[in-house]
């Protein structure tokens, strides 16, 4: 999810969408802290069905929220996946429930650092808890189930959104039908870590980050939006980026000297940055990439064992150009659920695009999900249903 | 070059090293400033014959500097290119004369940002000129001179360093006989300024910069030491980090948190910022890498023409796991020699080390550039030698 300057349509099929949140007593975190209250701020399309056996859940990236599509109610925004949810498109909201949700550790709604602490009557900050990728799953499950909804009819999410799909897969086997894991891993790389670590640092280097307790001060800006030009660098590919930029200068400064003169990817980088620092918390940047350095799903031979035989149907996404989440590590992701007789379909999608390709309009990526579940969901309904039955 | 913990060995062949310090009056920069008056730092292994037909100058990358071989007798620090130096080794101090300088811009004993600007009696700072690569070059030539050689028999660099090497054979083709850039580009990519400016601008939002005018105060540490994690990671390759590090964690924090467990990863990293901005200074990463971002040979259509014919005999070599400056980029420098007829060996080395492979000690690249050096040299003295009695 980045912050282009794109004209925004006037209108969307999913029409005008208001956040709603979801409040819950406590949850009994991975680090054995209990966090409470809790809130989850989320989104639906379409219609949950009677047998409530349609919803879907979409899970959002690193910077996502719960606004998956529609013109926001609050700020008049276009949703993060607009063009993968509606009427007649791969997540079809005239056969689908669709529900998306700001994770836990969030600034979007859900309860993070940036929320009140109930205990000190002030923002959390250095207080908040670790999160982890199975916590926010845990709070996904509590929203589901508060729904009425036994088993989600799929789950699909790219980078760390694919995190959680594996992590409700591993977890929550019953609970799902099929899973589309795009972009993503089952444990980040050293270098994955590196591009984060860097990025936290950053934050925590900015005199404004204040150990994490800025909320009544200047918020640590310049910290953040470096972290965010590094992430967008590794978002986007060396082609991606020639054809965007190559090496254009744009026009000199006042003093006409050379140095003044910049590239037009930097201008773009520092706009991302400044940008990026309006919509997002630095403590959620901490608290989030240090959840998605810590998710690890396991080793192969474990996970092997683990999926030995599944029930879910997966469909594997990767793309060619994706340097930071590179095709081999879903390969790896097929490779173990092959071994373990999951159905599994995997596509690698060629295009110059680097990972931030799940989330540009393309319509590879939409016709793949769209059969996929098409393909399914007929299958499942008549499963489930006939096991009702019984 | 890197900072890492290694035990330096007591001794080496080239024994010890003094810096030595080339003075001359003025030079007339690129930008149409005249820079007065220039101190070259450089040193010299090796006896320059009485012909003067057997120097090499070797060229440093962003974080180089003179000191290429032996012990330096100000701190006791071997050399960068220590493996690469020495009687009996690829620039064979038996025969070649080999001299290091350390860059105009630099700040290493060289007139850069951090050297005492005449006019105000104060450090240059933010009035230090723009510095371009040809720039860099005019100042070696000089050096070079100097020392009353007419004709480099080879010259020899990585990254930064090979563009000096390109920049030498296209301006000063009658001054070099044989060339061999290193994991080097005709220009960079919008990737390479992208991740270049990224360190930029994090040493320019550190307050502690004050707009290149700290000498009298801290200097920007913080920004520097992210500028430096970032280069550093993108030296590294996914795989020789997955090599060095994996997933280890280091030893829990004090309250036991797992939030407070490191990556080893993020210690290296660490530990590469904290070291490399007690040798660096800030200014000089901006001078040096604005250099780099815009270094450009030219388009390939022009090289094609400009090269065309050349005596220069050119070895280019890539290293197949650099992410940063791709073995592509090496393509198209040998693709536009063998356009011009020009007689190039191009040698891609299979390493999983990234971009730093060629400063990091392995059999293939010394000999492939010590064979490369003693299958000319006997022809080049005997043409020139032929040349000067006709």
């Amino acid at each position: 999810m980045n912050d282009d300057k794109i004209e925004l349509p006037k209108d969307s099929p999913n029409g005008r969408v208001e956040t709603q949140y979801f409040n819950f007593d406590s949850l009994l975190l991975e680090s054995s802290e209990i966090l409470s209250p809790v809130t989850i701020a989320y989104e639906t399309y379409g219609k949950l069905n009677e047998k409530k056996d349609n919803a879907i859940l979409l899970c959002h990236a690193l910077s996502g929220d719960a606004h998956l599509a529609g013109i926001s109610k609050e700020d008049g925004k276009l949703g993060w996946w607009e063009f993968m949810i509606g009427p007649g498109r791969a997540f079809d909201t005239d056969k689908y429930f669709i529900i998306g949700s700001n994770v836990l550790g969030g600034c979007k709604g859900s309860t993070g650092p940036s929320s009140v602490n109930p205990v000190t009557n002030k923002p959390y900050g250095s207080d908040f808890p670790e999160i982890t990728i199975r916590d926010m799953v845990n709070a996904q499950v509590k929203l589901i189930e508060n729904m009425g909804i036994q088993k989600l009819f799929s789950i699909a999410g790219g980078s760390m959104g694919g995190m959680q799909v594996i992590e409700w897969t591993y977890s929550h086997p019953e609970k799902v039908a099929t899973a589309i894991p795009i972009a993503t891993t089952f444990h980040h790389s050293a270098q994955q870590i590196a591009f984060n670590e860097v990025g936290r640092i950053s934050i925590m280097n900015d005199p404004d980050w204040s150990g994490g307790d800025y909320y009544d001060k200047k918020p640590p800006v310049n910290g953040l939006s470096i972290a965010r030009m590094i992430g967008h660098i590794t978002y986007m590919s060396d082609d991606s980026m020639k054809e965007k930029f190559g090496r254009r200068t744009r026009s000199a400064g006042k003093d006409g000297k050379k140095l003044n003169t910049g590239f037009e990817v930097e201008s773009y980088l520092r706009y991302q940055g400044e940008a990026f620092v309006k919509r997002f918390d630095a403590n959620t940047y901490i608290c989030v990439t240090k959840a998605i350095d810590f998710f690890d799903a396991g080793d192969n031979k474990d996970l092997i064992k683990h999926y030995y035989d599944t029930d879910i149907k997966f469909l594997v996404i990767s793309y060619s150009h994706d340097w930071i989440y590179p095709p081999y590590q879903s390969k790896e992701i097929v490779k173990v659920l092959k071994f373990a007789q999951a159905d599994v379909t995997y596509c690698d999608i060629s295009k110059s695009y680097g990972h931030d390709a799940f989330l540009i309009p393309h319509e590879e990526q939409g016709l793949l999900i769209g059969n996929f579940l098409n393909n399914n969901y007929n299958k499942y309904i008549s499963s489930v249903r006939s096991n009702i039955k019984q």
